[in-house]
């Protein structure tokens, strides 16, 4: 149609008058505050309405669903397929909280075997990750020395655990799982950056065997009691050190970062870095035993007792002087690991095209770290790296993690003896690679380029990691996103829209270099609710849009018209209504006519309320479209003129 | 145009043959960051422009301009005309705030000679405030007994008016006005009944002279102490109390409630409500005087000084074990009264139809109190009742402040012997009065008429004022407000809309009856901003409706197209950004084609770069209105037919 006013090349009064039918605006079919008030409900807390699957089945048919959705393991066991053998980072994260590499290793067997029954995702790998591993570490050594008082330290590794499972349970049984949504990817960005840097340098104490070390997280204490202790770290580097240990850390930290280059090149040797660590673990292990190396001043793990998880509950310390700490990291760690989690989860199950019910995940994932935190685990969570393993391997059911658990078991139970000789060195090389990989200048450098204020958010959460702390960081990161969608509501945008020529089309006069603005009409579009919190701002700014315009517009075709596009405003609430009243008043002052344009649903039913208690929508002050507006605005008008006229010259 | 279509009564395919020139969606015109910044920074801390009047002008006169920016004096005083004499409610406000009254008197002297310097509104008439005094009143008796330690809890009081001033002036400097935008009408609503209530219990008190009386400000410890001193009560009931007191009290309280009723069915007769408490002051005391009532055990408030306000700046107390409690109160004070203060300025500047500069009001306020507190005043505000005197009086500038402040003067220096025989039983009979006032049932119930959250909100603030605390009943509904603003971004609203038969125009359709929808296409709007906190529900929204409408369609014209309406999209974030690259994807997955329409200019900005990264956006995928998209759509997919067709048939 559009077509036929260019050729026919007429201004949109023309238009106008081949515009017949005006429409009327209408309001949504009445419906009950409840039945509102349970759809809202409904979309906060079961967006993924986990019921549809039960609508109109038999009985008999929904008891199966019920018990398929509680025990998805009934779900896939008939068809399951076995996937490759998956390495274990386990020992290695275990060092990243300073705990002892055998609960690493407990780590990787009970919570894989929870998570096969109660998880919903068929890709997860679950176990031990690094990110995780390493908040708890660093906020668990503000409270407690792990080298002086270890057994301690243990006790609070587990207590965190529990709570950690706690808080993400509850989180999924109350279906609050969109909190996990308010840490966006740019803070995740800059978060694991800032995380990964202080963990390369708390290396450097495992390193360099630095024993007066900061228990602190942030950059600053670490460097200074690096430096304040240089002349301990020239005395070991001089004395203590073996050229052996300095080559093989070298040496396999090399290997270990090919790995991940060429697998990051080649996606489909994707498992090169999954197996690297393993790999290298076997070899440095065999080297040491072969060469005898122990002896030559490269220091071992050491016997480790063979035999599974033994119970732990009863490690579980709930003493108020510690209840703060492991309660702030258990959900810290909690949050972090949940995201992690969920998001491999939604990635992979995307990939393969079915849903994962995030709340449930949650539960699951909290069961699996109760469990975890009364056998002698720390925190695990759904790995991204090993469920991309998994995914290429092509395995298609969650019983990849029944046959890693397997694994494990049958490692502590016949093949510890060999960790014996499992050189430190190779697992500070294995965390050192594994955390460089997490800081991702790429991302960064892509959120630079395509929103500024997501790069502050970015910025401010790995600068804040890295100089205040952990915790501080996300919270600053979290706050200026949720300030920012706040100042979105608070300072919605007010835009002048014009006439795209030939058409009936209204567009952002800014953007579209040939909208025409219509002579005696202003026509401005909001882009927010429209609330309590921006009335004031909008009463401001449309006030200054019309005072401009009347300095602007030339006096014979003089401002008469204010039209408010309401299409982008979804919801108001009573100053919202009180506000639109107000401006009815304020531009008649200023002599000119308020028209609403297209108000939504939940909008029209409002203005209806209102107008019923304080009637203010004239005739004219509702319309379907821009366009139509203007035209019968226009004509209206013009017929006011001719009485104009024909009174004067009677 | 679309009567046109209505005459033939076409399909929108028809439409879309007519429709030759289908528009190319243009992005904004390139702005640097820099650029966006200072503009996004303008619209959030300078939303009302200050500096406009300033453009163009000759440097002399800017001079003058910005003297007259400062000193708003010198704007009116040329041409200024006197207010009549308006009575002052401070001594009963200063017995709100268990304050002696005289420091009432002195606070309707010296703020009202500030603020006429200062003030940019013309008709704010400044002094004490009922509800602002009632909370410093309320708030500090929980730190001191202003009974048993009068002199400290005055210093309290100066602090704290100290404390509110700073954070008013420092609100107004860093022009973070629209924190006050964050207390909507239905918190005030809610917290100002509340307050009210807490008050007139109170009052018991002071009605009773209770003397053991709980120091708690909630309506449960007040009720239990008032029930657990009813012997005393009964006791002082049935011997200390006279007939004289109780006819006087609930006489003159008759009187007042009946002036307040005439004024509020007669809003000419406005000034009946703020004469009435004068009036009865002056015939009390003439009463007792004449009668000598105050030797029938009526109680009277006795000799005050004489004499102009002393200076209290040597009364500041920065004690560390007050600190908290005064800067506390003098912060929910300074909002409350700031809020009172400015929404009173505004009001009755629209009403005349010229601007008041929030920020710059802030500042006048806070200097004004911060002066106040050093010459032996609390806090005060511009007050509504008596500006709305003002008003109706016809007076055009902030002189008549100064008229007040001169009569205050005169009673202060001469005066003040008469007051000696005012009975208190009459200010108590004020103050319920006053605060019955701020107990708005109608306003209650329009909001519960119009928006059942703001009702949540008005009620939990009420509820919390009652039986919490007056800070904590604030904070629970600003609370509840931000989180309700946050939910609609997190948790947006997703429309599917349909064609309206014979146009070019989508709506609802659940909204628009006579919508109807397109087969093989899915067409959805989203109504708020695409960022972190919502691109997992929009992903788990969208796959659903997908689903339905797969459900639903019967086989034959199945799902090929998902367009998008962005149009009230204002911004998108990275998150946002990647949404939709991974919708593109999984509706690939699908088998459907997703087509964007009507991006804003910020969203088309932030594609077009996001597609230089990685290249999504195909030929077809971007529209300027649906129906172009759809005609473009549905034509291009039959030549995909015919070609299968024929490609069938060789």
């Amino acid at each position: 149609m559009e077509g036929e006013c260019k050729r026919r090349g007429e201004g949109q009064v023309e238009i106008g008058v081949m515009m017949e039918a005006v429409h009327k605006v209408e309001a949504a079919p009445p419906q009950s505050t409840v039945d509102k008030m349970k759809l809202r409900l409904k979309e906060t807390f079961f967006p993924d309405d986990p019921f549809r699957r039960f609508k109109g089945q038999p009985p008999r048919r929904k008891w199966v669903l019920g018990a398929q959705y509680l025990f998805p393991i009934l779900d896939w066991a008939p068809n399951y397929s076995l996937s490759f053998f998956k390495s274990d980072l386990g020992i290695s994260y275990a060092k990243l909280a300073n705990l002892p590499p055998i609960i690493g290793l407990y780590s990787s067997f009970v919570p894989p075997l929870v998570y096969s029954v109660l998880g919903s995702s068929r890709d997860l790998a679950v176990g031990p990750v690094s990110i995780a591993s390493l908040i708890m570490g660093s906020m668990l050594r503000q409270a407690v020395n792990p080298n002086t008082d270890p057994f301690l330290f243990l006790q609070l590794a587990f207590t965190a655990t529990f709570f950690a499972g706690l808080f993400q349970a509850s989180l999924g049984i109350l279906r609050l799982g969109f909190i996990i949504d308010f840490l966006s990817k740019a803070t995740l960005v800059g978060f694991m950056a800032g995380a990964a840097i202080i963990v390369s340098l708390q290396q450097l104490k495992n390193l360099l065997g630095i024993v007066h070390f900061t228990k602190k997280m942030a950059v600053v204490p670490v460097l200074s009691s690096v430096f304040h202790n240089t002349h301990e770290v020239l005395f070991l580097l001089l004395f203590l050190w073996s050229w052996q240990t300095i080559v093989m850390g070298i040496s396999f930290l090399a290997f270990l970062l090919l790995a991940r280059h060429v697998s990051i090149r080649r996606p489909k040797l994707f498992w090169l870095s999954v197996g690297a660590p393993l790999a290298s673990v076997i070899i440095s292990t065999l080297v040491v035993f072969l060469l005898k190396a122990q002896n030559h001043g490269i220091s071992i793990i050491g016997k480790l007792k063979c035999g599974l998880n033994r119970p732990s509950w009863d490690n579980l310390l709930f003493d108020s002087t510690y209840l703060g700490t492991t309660m702030k990291t258990g959900i810290v760690t909690g949050i972090i690991s949940l995201t992690e989690g969920i998001a491999s989860g939604r990635t992979f199950a995307s990939l393969r095209g079915y849903q994962v019910d995030g709340n449930k995940e949650m539960m699951a994932i909290g069961l699996m770290n109760i469990v975890g935190s009364c056998t002698s685990c720390y925190v695990t969570t759904g790995a991204f790296s090993r469920s991309a393993v998994n995914h290429n391997a092509g395995c298609k059911t969650a019983m990849s993690n029944v046959v890693m658990a397997l694994t494990v078991m049958v490692t502590l139970l016949f093949l510890m003896p060999l960790f014996a000789y499992t050189p430190n060195v190779v697992l500070a090389a294995i965390i050192i690679a594994a955390v460089i990989g997490l800081i991702d200048v790429p991302a960064a450098y892509n959120i630079w380029k395509l929103d500024k204020v997501d790069f502050l958010v970015c910025m401010s959460s790995f600068l804040g990691v890295i100089f205040i702390s952990v915790q501080e960081g996300l919270a600053i990161a979290v706050g200026l996103s949720i300030f920012r969608i706040l100042l979105q509501t608070t300072r919605p945008k007010v835009i002048a829209l014009g006439n795209i020529p030939g058409t009936n089309i209204y567009r952002d006069l800014h953007q579209y270099k040939d909208a025409k603005r219509v002579p005696g009409f202003l026509i401005l579009a909001v882009e927010a609710p429209i609330n309590f919190s921006n009335t004031t701002y909008l009463n401001e700014r449309i006030t200054r849009w019309i005072e401009n315009e009347n300095s602007m517009e030339e006096k014979e075709t003089n401002l008469r018209f204010l039209i408010l596009d309401l299409s982008a405003v979804p919801t108001v609430d009573t100053s919202g209504i009180s506000f639109l009243i107000d401006l009815k008043k304020s531009t008649e002052k200023h002599g000119l006519e308020l028209t609403l344009v297209n108000p939504t649903g939940e909008v029209m039913e409002k203005l209806q309320r209102a107008n019923k208690i304080h009637d203010f929508l004239g005739v004219n002050s509702l319309h379907l479209t821009i366009a139509e507006a203007v035209f019968s605005l226009s004509s209206q008008n013009k017929l006011q003129q001719q009485e104009v006229s024909s009174t004067l010259f009677i």
